[in-house]
């Protein structure tokens, strides 16, 4: 997996702001545009108010590009879904504290299966469960949206939370990426990485522009962290 | 809509089977094959152990064929989504009785959506649903696997609910279309049919031997069931 | 507990369609009008997609009438319910086979506490339940529009349901009453009196004109029942 | 496993009245004294209010005995637990069509396991369920009470009901058991076998007395049968 | 909207303690005794264990009054109820954030829709998602009983919650209300006050003595207050 | 109840790892050997994924020992299954925050049953919800590893989070016990009272060697955390 450095944040494009007609296509493209990660939100229409794509369609993609997937369970309950989602071909789940009461055994299933484990912030959600869960994590996602819908406006109190789930990884002496998710463009890249966030997603930002375009997106969200 | 009669079943591939990486192109080329509806499993994970793609994907899918979408909501409870999947191009929307208490106010509500409404019925479920509700239904659907996942093998007593379905439209002066789904192959389609079906899913029989063969499986299919 | 009769079925006003600001009045006119039951339609906005009154309202109505309490419970999960809402002075309390896998237990829970045990059936739930439970009901209500709100126009559909559930009570020799709700009007009273009914619950046709009225709008109904 | 006769029914101890704190000794007991199957009573508290034993207590009582393991899943949603469950020594397995709206496939999925597959109806439940699923059945179960607890009394009305079922299994060729649970005592065992049933649950009446007692007690059920 | 002060905290009559049979009379009352708003407690009987209204009887109430509504809404999930409550009158929306894992849409959701949000924390709830929302909230409600029935009594270690609660709205620069509900009288409104409130729900205490003492009883709120 | 004192801590024996099918003669050699209370967990298959036995199995336990049960509720909803397991014998009844939003009330109804209330804290739950009911607390449980199975390993973490419980019952001058729950043996006994732990639930390590080594085993742990 990539290594971050303090200069370079990964780029992690999120399919929610994809052409859902092609998704092969659109992967394919974005890793000859250089993306480092590709950011897959599941929804199921119970945790979030919004229903996306599951295993198979994970599965179908898989073929289409050797980068990372990242994938974000927007799903509750979580546990018996991670085995599908891995076999689909997920390198990185990360699932929310409110997918159910034992989230402690959701990361270390998810380690057990050879993956990754993340845990996602909602804007609302306060990080004390970091504290408890930190030598179980990989990555931690802070939500600079309501997770659901693509096209939304940055929360700008999300930046002192970025810095304080940093100071946490770093007082626990964790090496787990830290990721920001939701409205993130050239304007506050530099900000979530100054704030402590070493990978970034990014939705309609990548995409605008259509697939000629991409490569000049990730390269001006890179430069603007930079 | 496309009108049934006596000899030619509607065939209505299901994407489930379909390579959920482009889905855009195999949709173009169903049309082509002489598809005369496309059908939309839509599984939300908790109604069945599978969840597909949701309303998003649905409307990226719309602009590549103006047949029309039929689709399969296999979502409780459902109400609060018909909105989303009409507004992403459903021309026919299917629910099943179990997927909440008001399963008459449900039809109402598609058919005042403007979409055709459709009563899904599970293999156990049985049809006494239909005969409260028939004048609120423009398509019967009878499962014939339990909904969840394609491949599966078409249950054989299906063709006697199927007959039974038949005789509650026709005594009700029903038009409704009545549907089969699950394993239907060549070698059943025409006792489908015989049994009063006129419009068959058709996932994994339809989409073998790629692109190139979907018009001659298609053709298939309705010489078996002529 | 009034009598039905060939000709005068019971009208059972819904509070759905009162002042909710002044109950207690809307009660007590009720009564001088004529009303036989007040109908209380307590929803929990889960079992329907509304929330009307809870116990702590019935009982602050209870010491403004003699009139029994017809207490129409959508609720689900209902059990835990029944003791507070006879507590509060249910006379009779209407159940839907959806509230709970367990409604024999349930209409046997409602006598038990000294109450009248109603079983209530939304347009496409079938009848087949009625059979099974006969023995323990004292009221079948057929819902004659989807439950949730006032205003809505009878299903035409219902009274060849009236006239089946009445067969189902004739032939089990049972004495229960037999209650129509949902839009019910003069328009249609005697067609519900001539399928079988013999208590109709009545909202805005009852309530529509104002206090004055209820007396002209109660006994137009029963004259049209006549 | 054991054949039935027009006069032995299978006499299916229930554990739900045994001593839950010597419960081998219990079924050794059981076995010595006649018992054809263990009964047993899983409960989880939601979908039956009351909890009993899991899948660890099962597996504990295995050694015991080698008469069939007659698993009665009040529990719900169900299909996850069914490995659980044969792999702790279940023979049969009965489910309830409440448990899920997949039922055809939980019985689908119990025979794959290698066990029995039962299909329960509670008091209110009607039987056409069973008409849809009979290919997959090998054990009807219909509850002469409201599960949940012991020690209630028999629902007259299931003599009927038992009759019901005993009627479509031959009509439709089925071998399948069937069974009553709830109230069964040597009063009404012969009412039982007369209206169809093959093989009675019984709780309170074997095990009154005492073990000592057990062989009588299962005598007198079996004479009464006769 | 009335400004708080130091020494005249707003006083907030519950309804839950009123006569239901006549709340238009009560709310008329309350105006005329000087109440500054009207609080009004819904529960849903699923995230409270009690019913009592919901969006037609609040619709009822508004044009008894000019007073701010003030609901409290005990309902879960809350997300799709908000619209109704708005449209029916509601000026104040507060919401638990048990009552979704997206508690920050739905406070930002409630002032899009032109209303002021709350946030309520029960007595066990700890205060740091309100660290997190602090910009989204215009009251916080600091429950001094569990939510779910009057005339309970009052928890003393509120008192110290509502000072902690002071100090993260100081902090943060909010001018948001901080509202203390449950138990509150004379006897302790002065320490509430003390301790940074500045709105006081009260319930049995302003309701005893009838609607002649409503104005006596407010006004011995304010004074202890003071 | 037992005292605890900073050499000599509390050994809890859990059921879990007992033999299921004696458990009377279990709980009896338990006693014999040393145990100070016995430690009953209970599982409902939804709070956590297992299921183990209820409240007629800890009532038929009772007559078997005078030793304290302390009964571990992993259910949820938990408020309505209070009773039942204090009518059961149950001395100390532990709940999780988890287990509904109104834990505050919940610890209230046990202590109101004349029972001690606990509460418990998975891996991954901070103990900040402590901080707001410690008033309420009579024990307090820190699981050191995820509830639902036995024969798991001691997450080490969990040393850090006695010490932490322990400063917050100190500075409240609470006298609640401080228990230890999951993959506790003679290695980390030691480890846990010194972190401030004075109860310790112990399964596989008591159980292992069966009923003759139970009496060394207790001593073993007694042993090691002096």
């Amino acid at each position: 997996m990539t290594q971050t450095t303090a200069t370079a944040p990964l780029i992690c494009p999120s399919i929610l702001a994809s052409d859902f007609s092609k998704l092969g296509e659109e992967i394919r493209a974005l890793e000859a545009a250089g993306a480092d990660w590709i950011h897959v939100d599941v929804m199921d229409g119970h945790f979030v108010p919004n229903l996306t794509i599951g295993p198979d369609v994970v599965k179908a993609l898989r073929p289409h590009t050797s980068l990372p997937f990242d994938v974000h369970l927007m799903v509750a309950p979580v546990d018996n879904w991670l085995e599908a989602y891995r076999a689909a071909g997920a390198d990185i789940m990360s699932v929310h504290p409110e997918s159910g009461p034992h989230v402690h055994r959701t990361l270390g299933q998810i380690r057990q299966l050879g993956a990754k484990a993340g845990l996602v912030f909602n804007p609302a959600t306060p990080l004390n469960v970091l504290e408890e869960a930190v030598d179980l994590v990989d990555l931690v996602l802070i939500m600079s949206v309501n997770p659901g819908f693509g096209g939304q406006k940055f929360i700008e109190s999300s930046l002192k939370k970025i810095e304080r789930a940093r100071a946490i990884l770093d007082r626990a002496g964790s090496k787990a990426h830290l990721q920001v998710d939701g409205g993130v463009v050239a304007a506050n890249a530099g900000a979530c990485v100054a704030a402590g966030g070493d990978a970034l997603v990014a939705g309609s930002f990548v995409f605008k522009g259509g697939p000629d375009a991409y490569a000049a997106n990730i390269q001006a969200l890179k430069a603007a962290a930079a």
